[in-house]
């Protein structure tokens, strides 16, 4: 399989995560969201990829193969085609918890920080760097503190947030831990998120997917 | 079921389609986003969902009742408990190119645009009417340009976003479409987008789902 990633990207991140639980080993194509204007929106890999956005996953293990794009997407797939160690429950209830948790994220907080809209903020609408920030915090704060009342408030979540073994909720949920802490959030009040990352962070499938450890890291 | 909405809500529209191509009934109950400073901010819905977002949807006929939360894992559970007819194909490649279709709407464009955010820019950025405007074309015409290179571009789209039958794409395709008519956004470079919109809009699943259908339109 071939994940082009940038290191930085919270979504690749997620995907990375994926693959080292599943036990995949990837050939890592770094695409630089920076550098040279931004490498997503080169031709090459925009012949790749119409979105300009990473991650994409190749999977030549499948004939023909087969282009993958938007992480949770991509975790479903790797999920479906290699079942261990599942990602998801299999109950429709408990599975439909995993999903939401890991959509809260996905679609309420990350969204509205990635490096496009923070340059739309700054570029067209001339925000200044203070007031960038303070929108950064805002999104991540309040979207992490209403993850943190359905983390409490669920006798399903363990020791990850769902059960004792990490999901898709999970390796959702500790990219966006990882961003927030460049622009120093606030986590002092959501102790049970903190708990989850954590534990996460004990497991080897989660430290060797962190930004510092990818071959393109700064 | 009983399903938290709000008639102009996409998250909304999208779950009202799903249940009404899997032919199930609900109890409606709307949730206003702007009357009394926002229903969804009101302690009882709060109870209900920490999130303070619409949709909901409460399954009282499983034992216990199931409170669902976000949009898109609300409509995987009603295809995993409620399989015909189905919202995604059944091969991983194919479920993998509708969930990502559907995703570069729920993740790139609508989270941009809700309520809240065109809120913020207005009341803490201070951002003027045009400008907010502006912001709300770019994302939804920049999002749905790469969305039509995608459907162009795949054999698998047929007279729907994935072959001939509905599913979780259109689903989440529709709403979008919708919501941009309110802020004039140019369609006139996405016509394979258009011609599956009118596709969906001519099954009675999606004509009863619009927004003015609703008992809350106003």
């Amino acid at each position: 399989m071939r994940l082009y990633s940038y290191f930085r990207s919270s979504a690749s991140f997620r995907v990375r995560i994926a693959l080292n639980l599943k036990g995949l080993p990837v050939d890592y194509q770094p695409i630089h969201l920076v550098r040279h204007g931004g490498e997503q929106h080169s031709p090459d890999f925009l012949a790749t990829n119409p979105d300009g956005l990473v991650p994409v996953l190749v999977d030549d293990s499948n004939d023909p193969a087969v282009l993958l794009t938007q992480s949770l997407a991509i975790v479903e797939y790797l999920d479906e085609t290699v079942p261990e160690p599942p990602l998801l429950p299999r109950d429709p209830v408990e599975r439909a918890r995993v999903r939401a948790l890991a959509l809260a994220i996905a679609c309420e907080i990350h969204p509205l920080n990635n490096l496009r809209v923070l340059r739309y903020l700054v570029r067209v609408l001339e925000v200044g760097d203070e007031a960038k920030n303070t929108w950064y915090r805002h999104w991540v704060e309040s979207g992490l503190g209403a993850f943190e009342k359905q983390l409490a408030a669920s006798p399903m979540t363990g020791r990850f947030c769902h059960g004792d073994a990490p999901t898709l909720a999970d390796l959702t949920l500790v990219p966006q831990i990882f961003n927030g802490l460049r622009f120093d959030c606030d986590y002092s009040r959501i102790p049970t998120v903190m708990r989850v990352f954590d534990a996460c962070m004990e497991l080897d499938a989660f430290k060797r997917a962190v930004p510092d450890r990818q071959p393109d890291a700064e």
